[in-house]
Order: C-alpha cells, then sequence, then structure tokens
C-alpha cells in the first residue's frame, strides 16, 4: 500500500508521501514516492501510487519527453506551463497503458496507477493535479484544496479538520505529517522514511526537502506532541451531564 | 455503510452506532441498529451491521429463541452466560444463512452480516465480542479492547489514541463519539442520529442510554470544543526548524 498527499494552501504547497511497496506482506521494500524537478524555471513535484514498475517506466518517459505534437517533445524540465505538465503526466500514463496494459492484463494484474502533481512554473500559477489511470486529472479547488493517493481514510479526517486555502505553511506541513502519523499507525503496508516537500508560491524552488527517518528528532517530538495535545484537549472536553459523576 | 464501534475498558463498555441504512445513494433510510436487553439480571447491546432483512430476522430468532441442545431454547434474556449470548448470536446467524443463504445467491447478494455483542449478565463477567457472517466470534483483549463494524477506518485513529483498558467512562464516551463524528464527516453513507449506551461494570442495567439527533446540544458542543481543541493543538505544536520563519 501507499500514502501520499499533497495540498494547495494561498501560501504554497506541502506534499509527503510514505516510501513503503509490497507485494504481500512477506516482501516489503522501500522506494521513495516522489520525485521532484527544481531546475531553476520551476519547481516541481510528483508523488505516485499504484504498480511500480509503471510508475518508474512512467517518470523514465518523463525525464527523456514525449512527442506532444508534430516536433513538440516535452519533458518535466522544458514543459512550459503547469496544465501541460499535467498533460504530460497523463500521456506518459496512456503511453505506459499502450506499452505495459496487454502484458499486465495477461498476467491478471490491473494496471493501477496516479499521480498527484504540484508546484509552478515561471510566468504561470501554482498549481495542484491528480492523474489517474486513464491519463485524465482534475485540479485542486478551494473547496477541496488536497489530494490523496492510497490509503487514504486513516488521514483524511485531520486533514478535512485542518487545511483550509488560507492555513499556513507550517501548520498545513504539521497537519500532513500528523495525517502521516496517524495512517502509519493504523496500516502495517504504510511504512517510514517519509519524503516531505514544502514549497512556497512564487519561489520557483522547493522551500524544504526532508527525507525523514525513523529516528527523526523532530517527526518524533511531533507525535508525542500531538498525542499529549490530543489526550489533554480531550480531558478538558464539555462532559455530557448524563454522565455526571463518573 | 454503517458505522458502530464499542470499547471495553475496566470500568465499563461504551457502545455508539450511526442509523443510516441505504441501497444506493438515492435511497436512503433511517434504522436503529442498536438493540439492548435489560430484563433485571443482565445488560446486553447488541450492534448490527450488513444485509438489513437478515439483521433484523437475526434478531427476531434472539428474542422468540433457539434451540441450543435437546429441549434447551435460549432466548437473550434467558442465555445463563456472556459466552452462551454470543453463540446464541452465531447460532442465529448461521439459522438466517440456511433459511435466506441461498435466496440471496440467487439473487447476486452477498450473505452479509455481523454484530457486536457486548454486557454483563448476573454470576459472570462483563464481556465484548464480536460476531462474523460465519457465526464465528473473537472477544475484545486488554491489547485491542474495541471493535468497530462497517466504515471504520476514518473513525480508528482516534480511537487507537484513546482507548486503552483503563480509560475512564467519561472520557471513552467522548473518543468514541469524536470517533462517529470524524466518520460522519467523511462518509455521506453514515448519518444521524446516533444511539450511545453506555454500561458500567457490575451495574447489570445500562448506565446511559442516548439517542442523539441532529440538533443534539451536547453533541455539537463536543463537536465544536473538539474543533477548536485540536485547532489549538496544532497552533501549539513544535515548529520544524527548517520551516523556521512562516
Amino acid at each position: 500500500m501507499t500514502y501520499c498527499v499533497a495540498a494547495q494552501m494561498n501560501e504554497g504547497l506541502v506534499f509527503a508521501s510514505d516510501s513503503r511497496t509490497n507485494a504481500g506482506v512477506d516482501n516489503i521494500a522501500t522506494f521513495k514516492k516522489m520525485t521532484v524537478w527544481q531546475p531553476g524555471d520551476r519547481a516541481l513535484v510528483l508523488l505516485s501510487a499504484g504498480n511500480l514498475a509503471v510508475c518508474q517506466s512512467a517518470i523514465t518517459l518523463l525525464n527523456e519527453g514525449i512527442e506532444m505534437g508534430p516536433g513538440n517533445k516535452h519533458t518535466m524540465v522544458n514543459v512550459p506551463s503547469m496544465l501541460d505538465a499535467a498533460r504530460l503526466v497523463g500521456a506518459a500514463v496512456r503511453e505506459m497503458y499502450r506499452l505495459d496494459g496487454e502484458a499486465l492484463r495477461a498476467q491478471g494484474t490491473d494496471f493501477n496507477v496516479s499521480f498527484i502533481l504540484g508546484g509552478q512554473i515561471a510566468g504561470g500559477e501554482m498549481r495542484l493535479y491528480q492523474i489517474y489511470s486513464a491519463g485524465n486529472f482534475v485540479e485542486a479547488t478551494a473547496e477541496t484544496p488536497y489530494f490523496q493517493l492510497g490509503e487514504a481514510k486513516y488521514g483524511k479526517p485531520i486533514i478535512d479538520r485542518i487545511i483550509r486555502p488560507n492555513t499556513v505553511l507550517r501548520a498545513a506541513t504539521k497537519c500532513i505529517l500528523i495525517s502521516i502519523d496517524s495512517t502509519l499507525r493504523s496500516n502495517l503496508t504504510v511504512g517510514m522514511p517519509i519524503d516531505l516537500a514544502v514549497y512556497r508560491r512564487g519561489a520557483l524552488k522547493l522551500y524544504a526537502l526532508r527525507h525523514i527517518e525513523e529516528n527523526d528528532r523532530y517527526f518524533n517530538g511531533l507525535r508525542t506532541a500531538w498525542m499529549d495535545g490530543i489526550r489533554t484537549v480531550f480531558k478538558e472536553l464539555p462532559d455530557p451531564d448524563w454522565l455526571n459523576g463518573h
């Protein structure tokens, strides 16, 4: 399983992904699910979930380039806009389906892949997209400013409660890390380390890019502070008068 | 969909269930998923999920009685122990499978039903069980002192963080209500009103039995206090030094 999440606020973007892949509980491995491009005029972050071979090959295509029209070979570092970048990821997914779809079907394996793409390219606005197996995509809005891939349910309530367009990056980063923590605690097939990227609108380069390991002092402190905090909130919640004395 | 949850603490038991049933999003209805027996020498609470017709018929059997041996017809109000009560629920499930299983299969409908049963019978200990579609069952332990039915994931992290055998009933009740709130916010097919039962070890009758409607002043106050509380905890969480100034 996988857990990837990204949120778009007025101030910027926050991305996080776990790094557990598995083909059954007795065959787990660690793979980075976050790919970053920041050649100077742009910052792009891609999170991937699904069939690992398909994801890796799609990313190879994004680096090598895909014909997006006659004589018009786009890569993630030369594509002119975020919308074109989302289309490029969609085209890579469709190309992988053309190449691998039938062989996967013959082996009884689903063609199962999805991506979150966010960032900003010089001259354009910051954007956040989710790209599906069919190569089509949706964009985040003020009403739903975040996307999740994989094991989304455990970590969703905290995001629903906290993330708004006006949430500051610092708070959104902590919220995303708590969302990952909730998922790690409940699903063994989502695992450390965590990759985290923070982008500040207009910067065209990442503000922070962290690889958070098991022994990360800040993350462990955050988990503990959150646990202690919600226990304190619990103690202070109003008691029902129909339970007085207990 | 359904969300039912029950937890066993040293001090007692807390049960809660939503009351939304649906056969597609355009065909929803409200049905109580909690059944209570407290004839004097016992307090039993049964939560049900799955095919509504099967659940209701199984409960009818539990009231009418099932032969559990020659000349030994048990109902929920005369069964001698909690273990026998769990076996009785299992027997009702198996009887329903015998009666309805083939007809359901012919209509392409799964025989899909599960129960949580908890309580205490005079002369025995307090117990909490989960009974499966096959009529077999498991008992809650100190390591996993709770069971959930239906849409369990959204409401699980908060229970994992709070419920322990030594959690007091008051805190456990609030935790279960927050767990329900998290689920209501994220899954439209889980709906109000909520039924809530609280049992105190040794009492042989429920300490509280509440039907919580949309306009319930306490529940709405709890939701608001929780939202405000976790937002405050968020503000006070340590900031990563790699995000200083944001």
